[in-house]
This record gives C-alpha cells, sequence and structure tokens, in this order.
C-alpha cells in the first residue's frame, strides 16, 4: 500500500534524550515519520523503537548513504537495527505434515494478498497436503524424513530455503522436531504454531492432555522456534472456552480455528516488521493506521 | 460420523410430565438416547428438547411407524418437531458477491469435511469469485441483477434451489436485499452474515459507522433472514477489540475473521440440527460430546 | 428465590432408558421437572444429571420418604446422588492472608444477596484483614501460623469449621499450603483461586513466572483443593489480554479483576448445585433460566 | 508511584517534524522521557501525543517558566494541551441511584489505592446507598430529584461539586438524566456507564431489550456524558457470552460484573491521563510500564 515507506527496527541501552536525538535524525535527512512507536522497558534498562518513515520527493539519499549516516548515530547509542524499505516482498516457506487448516488458511490469505510477502514454496514430510498447495499454484516440495535420514533431510531443505532466498519459514503443523543446527540457519525466521496456550500442554498431544487435566479453556500459541522445543519468544495466543461436552475430538475442531487466528496473526506481525525478539520475548508492536 | 443417529427437534407448551412422557415414549420404543437437552421458558410457559437417539438393532420401526406413533403423542402434547435421521446430507448453496473471505472458509471446511453438507452450487450476482468456486470444483451460478430486474432473478434463483433441491441458503457476504417473497419461499433455512454486532449498526456500511462512532469492540452476527432487513433471529455473534489506531480499511480486515468464525459457527449449528427457532429468537443448544 | 425447589446432582453409569426412567420416577411422585440437565461421557459410559423439581402442593411426601423411594431406585441403577432443597443456606468460610481483592468482592456480594450463603467467618494467618471483616460485620478468625505449628494451626481450623458447620471453604488468596489431612476433612468442599491459567505456572510466583515467559494472555483458575498442589478439578478459568508494557506489578492488578470473576463464578455453581465431581474433573452444568 | 512524573497531553494539525520538535524540547529543557506515545490520524490529518517525563535533579525551571516556553511552541504549533504534575490527586464525585455494584467497587479500589484520586463525595437521588458510602466512609450527599426539581437540584449539584473542587464525575448507575446545562459545566469530566454494548441498546431497558432481541453477547459501555444522550465519546466496552437460557434478571446480574470492570477501567484510563478526547471519539492510550 505504501510501497515507498521505510521501517526502522531499534533496540538499544535507554539513554536520556535518545527519541529526540533518533527523530531528529530522520527530520534533518528530510524523512516525514508516519509512526512512531517506542517502549522503554525501565527495569532492564533497555529501549526499542519502530519507526515508520516516508521519504519527501526532496530526499535524495542512497539506501547507502541513508545506512551509513544512521549507523554513525547507532554506533555511539549501541544501538541494533534493521531497515525494512518496503520495497521487496519477503519470500516465505510454508512447512507442513498432514494437517490442512493453517496451510489453506495462509494460502488463501496471501491469494488474496491479505498477506504481505510471496509463498514461494510448500514443504511436507508426507503427500497428503500436495493437492492444497496445487490448488493455490505454489510449488510442493516433498522431504520424506524419518529419525535416520533427519540430518540429511534437514540439509536438503537448508539449501532449498537458501537457493529459494526464503526470509521467513511457517511451521504450519509440521509435526517433525527441528535440529538446532537447522533453527540457527534461520534465527528469528522461523515461526511455530503450537497447539496449545504455552506454557501449558508443552510437547505433545495438547488437546489429549487438556481434555485430561479438565481445563475450561484451550488455546494456541504462535512464536519463533528456538533451540528450545516450544520455548521460543512468544508472538502471540489466544484461547477459546469450553465445556464438559467437549472431547479430543471436538477439542481439535475448535482448537483448529484458534491455531488459524493465531499464526495468520503472528505471520502479519511479522511481515509488517512489527516485532523485535529481546531474549526470549516478542515485543509486537500495536498496528498503526496509515 | 454417527450415521445412525436421529435427531428430534420439539417445541411445545410447558407442561407438568412432559420429559418423563417423551423420554418415556423413545425408550418404549426401543431407542437409546445419546444426548437430551431441554429448555424451558418459564416464563412464557414453553418447553424445547432436542434429542438423539441411537436405534437398537432390535428396533424394526420403519420411519414411516415411528413418525405415525410419535404423532399421536406429539397432537396430545401440541407439539410441533422435525426430524433428522442423518442418513442424507443437508443441500447447500452458498450466495455471494465481492468479498471472498466466507466463500473460501466454507469452501475449504467442506472439502476438509469439517462441514456436515453438500455445497451444491455458489450462486452470485458478480463473477468475481467463481474462480474460488472453481478451485474447490463446485458449480458456479452466475445471476447478475439491477433494481429493473430482481423480481426476475429472485424467480430464476428460487427455480434454481428448488430444482437442486436445496435445504439451506447461506448468504456469506450476499450484498443485495432479498425480497420478502424470495424468503418466504425459505423459512428459517436462510442464514445471512452481518458484518456487525447487531443490533448496532445494522443496514449498510457497519465498518464506516463503527469507525466514526469510535466503539471500541466490533462484531459480527449470524442470523436467519426474515422479511425484515438484520433483524431475523441471531444465531450466533462474536466481536474483537479494536483502537483508536483502526481505519475503516483495518476494521474490514479484522472484522472479516470475525464474520468468517461466526458464519461457519452459525451453518455448522444448523447442519447439527442443534437450532430451534422460537419467534425472532433462535435457541441453539450446545454441540455434545458423543 | 425458589425456596421450595429441590435439586438432585446424579451420577451413574450410562445405561438405556436412565433418562426416562429417572424423569419417570420424579413425575410419578408428584414433582413438576423445572429444568433437567444431562451429560453422558459415552466414552467412559458415564452419566450425570442435574434436575431441578418443584414440588405440587399435592406432594405429601416427607424428606424421608422421598430419599428413601429415591435410594431404591439408585440401588438398581448404580446412582450416586446429593440433593439439596434449598431451605437452608449453605455456611461458608472464607480464608485469606494478605490480598482483599477476592475477600471484598465475596462478601460485597454477600451482602447484596447475590451469594446465596452465609457467610459465618474470616480465617486469615494475618491480622491485616480484619478491617475488612469488620466492615462487612461477619467475624475475624486469627489464626497465624509457623512451619511448626501447621498442624495444630490446622487441627484448630477442623474445630472452627466443624463447630460452625461450615458447608464450603472458600481459599480467597489464602497463601498457605494446606496439609493433605485438613484437605481430606473437607472433600470437594474446599474452593481455591490460582492466579494463572493452569496447568501454565503451578506453583507460587505465577505472575513474575508469566512475564518472565513474555506470555500474551494471563488467567486464573478456581478449582476444588486436593492433596495434590493446584492439580483439583477445574471449575472455572478466564484470561486477559496483555502486552509487552505489562510488568510484573501491572499483571497483579490486572489478574486481580480475572481472580475476582473466577472465584465469584466457581462459589456461584457450587452454591447453585450447578457442580458434579468426577474423578479429576468438574462437570459444571450452565444456569438454567427459572 | 512516580509523584515527580509530568504528563503531557497533546493535540494538534499533523506536520512534518511534530514529534523530533517536542521530544527535542522536552530534552533541551533537561527531562528525561519515561514514555512516549503518538497517534497520527493521517485522515484526518492530526496529531496526539502523550508523554511522561521525569525532572532531572539539576533541571531549576518553575511550573510557570515550563509552561510559558511550552506554550511558544504550542502556538506556532496549533498545539492544545494539558499538563499533569502528578502532584495532586484528581478530586472525584460519585453519583449513584439504586445499583451498589458500580459504588461498591469503585470505593474498594480507592480504599485499597488501585485509584489514583480522593473521592470526596457520593451523591444519589435516593437514601439506600447510604450505609455503602459510610462504611467508606465518605460523605454521602442526597439530592432527591423531580422533573419540576431538576433545574434547581443540578443547580445544587454544580455548586456542591465546584466548593469541593472536583476534577471528575462518575456516573456509576446514576438513573436520571443530566441537562445539557449541567453538563456543559464540566466538559469531559463526565464519566457514565451505560449497561449496552453502545450503541446497540440506547436509551432504557438495555437488559430487557437484549433479551426480547435474543443477542448471544451482552456488553457495557462507559464514555463521556455529552448533551446527546449515550452518545459521547466512548472509553471503553466489553461484552460477555450468554445463552437461550438468560432471563432478564440474570442478564442483569451477569451485565453488572461488566459494567464494574468496564468503569473501572475507564475511570482508571482517565486519572492515569490516557485519554485524549478529538470531537466524538476519545483516544485512549495503554497503560505503559514504567
Amino acid at each position: 500500500m505504501n510501497p515507498q515507506v521505510v521501517t526502522f527496527l531499534i533496540k538499544c541501552p535507554d539513554q536520556k534524550g535518545i527519541i529526540a536525538k533518533l527523530t531528529g535524525f530522520f527530520y534533518k535527512e528530510g524523512f516525514n515519520i508516519i509512526s512512531s512507536q517506542q517502549y522503554t522497558n525501565s527495569q532492564e534498562k533497555k529501549f526499542f523503537m519502530r519507526i515508520r518513515l516516508a521519504s519527501d520527493s526532496t530526499v535524495v539519499l542512497s539506501k547507502a548513504e541513508l545506512e551509513n549516516r544512521f549507523e554513525t548515530l547507532a554506533k555511539s547509542y549501541e544501538i541494533t537495527w534493521k531497515i525494512d524499505y518496503g520495497s521487496k516482498k519477503q519470500k516465505v516457506a510454508i512447512m507442513v505434515s498432514h494437517t490442512s487448516h493453517n496451510l489453506y488458511d495462509l494460502l488463501q490469505r496471501h491469494k488474496e494478498q491479505k498477506l504481505s510477502c510471496e509463498v514461494v514454496v510448500v514443504v511436507s514430510n508426507h503427500l497428503k497436503l500436495k493437492p492444497v498447495a496445487d490448488m493455490f499454484g505454489i510449488p510442493f516440495h516433498y522431504a520424506p524424513v524419518t529419525n535416520e535420514t533427519k540430518v540429511e533431510q534437514e540439509e536438503e531443505l537448508i539449501e532449498l530455503f537458501n537457493s529459494y532466498k526464503i526470509d521467513l519459514i511457517v511451521m504450519a503443523r509440521y509435526m517433525q522436531i527441528l535440529t538446532a543446527n537447522f533453527i540457527s540457519h534461520f534465527p528469528e525466521r522461523i515461526i511455530n504454531i503450537h497447539h496449545s496456550f504455552l506454557p501449558a500442554f508443552q510437547g505433545a498431544n495438547p488437546y489429549k492432555r487438556a481434555y485430561e487435566r479438565g481445563v475450561k479453556l484451550i488455546g494456541a500459541t504462535a512464536h519463533y522456534a528456538t533451540e528450545n522445543l516450544d520455548e521460543g519468544p512468544i508472538i502471540e495466543q489466544d484461547v477459546e472456552r469450553i465445556s464438559h461436552e467437549s472431547t479430543t475430538s471436538s477439542l481439535k475442531d475448535l482448537g483448529a480455528d484458534i491455531e488459524t487466528l493465531v499464526l495468520s496473526r503472528a505471520v502479519n506481525f511479522h511481515l509488517n516488521d512489527q516485532i523485535i525478539v529481546d531474549g526470549n520475548k516478542a515485543i509486537v508492536f500495536p498496528e498503526t493506521g496509515e
């Protein structure tokens, strides 16, 4: 919608005058601030900012110049930063196994241009969902795996994703545990959906365990995958009320709707540059109306 | 799942002994009660029941015999009733205009056997969504309409739906007001999704009006269509929190997810025989775990 | 409101004709069924019923006769049952430590006749909340405790509760772990509020741990206390959305509102005979409109 | 908690460099920005800011000097602004009629220091809730009213509130319609709770009308009172799910809990300087963690 909007995600130690300094910099360089969101963690003395800028017609700064000048500022304030020029869509790979609802949902939103990205490949360790990728005209890559072949299969996938220049991997109910090695190739670039309200029911069979525990709400959690299973930074969660009439099977159906909403929101936050990861937490700035 | 399960929906004046009488009848006729749900409106002295029965192998009653015997009981208790043998799927027509999210969602659930019905046709006054019907292999019927041709177009649709023996019409964002004549052909058989939390923002442009009013939550409502626009029995509603950052455009996107959930739930309740309409209200019995 | 309403809570193996048998019994004995709710766990072949009855003016059955006759039926169907004649309010003791919001809320609802019970005593291991009990004119019992005196203190409380003929103990943020011995004196008669969405953050400091884990929703859980800490049958749960701006301190404030709602609902369900405990689960029948 | 924190609420036409200018000003004057929240309505080209500042020990600016200097800036940018030094608690009057839940809740939060204000008087047109004010030691002012005496009564109240130097009036279920004249004395300083999800069921008897309409959720709305009944800027809303079993009476009980939460949140937002009113909308900045 705003292809010429530049987004900075900024993280640094909290320090006096930091907002004035940063907004002053962008003003001086001729940018108009479309939205600016800050978060100060005063306990840990950290500062975070998401700032969206429209470049003036009079701005003649090249990308390299802008980045060079900002880097000078960044150094003196110990700033870690990312920039997104909004000029190219992120390339996304979706990984699935047997369950289709998240895949349908993501492909439909993609097709209807509700997800600002290019879904370039669907990868699965099973053939079952190939027809879904086919319906939406997305290449399907079959990558079967056994315990014995996991290392090889992951190497093949790393190569595949690198060849596609994948920006984001979405595990849309991919029922394999990825190794730390695989994950280390895509830091803060793998989003997983877990079908429980984490940290409750971490691990296998969350709906069955929810039924057995007799909880009154079930949930889903989207998080960045890290080497510790189901323990990465949480991006989004939601829940729905259930009753004693719910069975493991009806929980799965109800849960599917929660998983679908939660994962699509999380992917959207990521693609829209709304997230800054800080240690094991995801700071998610709300959408701004532009 | 349980093709041999028979469902009765029952409505009558409240009267002493009615549950004993009804459950006694089914017991005597050799049925096993899988679930029984009752609602007594004590203010209006009305009784409602949804009862699901499994027929014993020893039951040799034909459908005609069962219905005859029940009708005898029904007469003496002034019972209005419906029966569903679960042996044939309801035939569903989906009507749409330009907006695709509800259509995708319903067709995907249908394809994945999450909706217990047969979607036989998609009807639209525009060609825009034909490719969606095509993707899912559902016949698409194009029925353009102007104010001048509305009567004719509706006659054509009535004929179409009758020829298909349609049980349920789902208005999945069909942006035409149906006439009282059309609606009278399908009483309690047309479900509409309205993109607001009724009775707030009845009528046109609910998201724009929600934005202008500055509400803090937006919603969607699925209801049976009656001759009074947006005033039929409400089947399901839900809402989501918004903020001052929300624009009319972002409300539409957020609202799409609510519409999708609310409509699919309502259609499911209908197909699953969970609803008894009483005047302008829909009594929706919760799902039972079977 | 309906002092003459009799409530039966019934639990037995599922068996053919059980509803007809039970409703037939009550009809024959001259009762009018005000509401009847059943739940069949078909996987475990168990049947549960909550039935509310109005006695006819012509019913001359004494309580003893009713119970005798029902017991005959109960034996042949292996029914476990409870009866509540609604003629006397349950006696409630509230246990607290330092935190006041649940205590205020329960005492206010009690005073305004929104809780159908008699709060007879507030017990605490601290003096801090005595003024709150005083404001509402409820006797306050101070029962300080150390690790060394826990056994004695609990013996004193058991005696106190027995002398008051306490029907229900509400742990409204009582920050001591009760022993298995204490709990065994009041089976299914102690309701505890835990300040997390169980099974997440079982044990101490749930808000701090929620903050550290970076969850996006926090919750509260009301459950029956059993000898396994925070593992008893869950009666009610709810959650609220939080953001990265939330601190441990703001989580406590927000959580207080969830705890208040969840505990008062759970106490209400219990007092209103809406709960049947089955193993480690609480079947909570929804309120009926009478 | 942070008595030395100064809060500015700022509103002006959107213009290039405005954030840099404002944050630069505060930096230059020696303030540390604790939190800064901005909202740009790009459609209407308006800019809003809530900024919280800690004064440095080296800042020797008097209040008058600070305000003078800021006013110079404000003039050149057409800024409308408010400042809160956090040094004195706002004085609050609570108006009620017969219904007690909101009054209890507000007085309890006030007593437990969860509302940063001083409740100085409870006003009612009935004597019924005097005992509640008495319990909490708050002066109770009885101001009976009839249609004939409304003008006089309101004059008396205006005088009363002025004599108390009331900053905020909370209509906690005050069941009288205030005149435009009364309201004009306290612009953006009267918060009302309406017991429906506005704009649904504006006006009288919302629960009865919700029951009759058969909605599936009920709600409550806190808004600033303006001369148009129930049409002022909405501060907060929430809803709860209901079922066909709900009666007008049970809706009132359930609704009471929603009203309580919604009103206390709205009052908190106001006292915490989180709200900027813009025309008929309330921009409510989320709480920041400090």
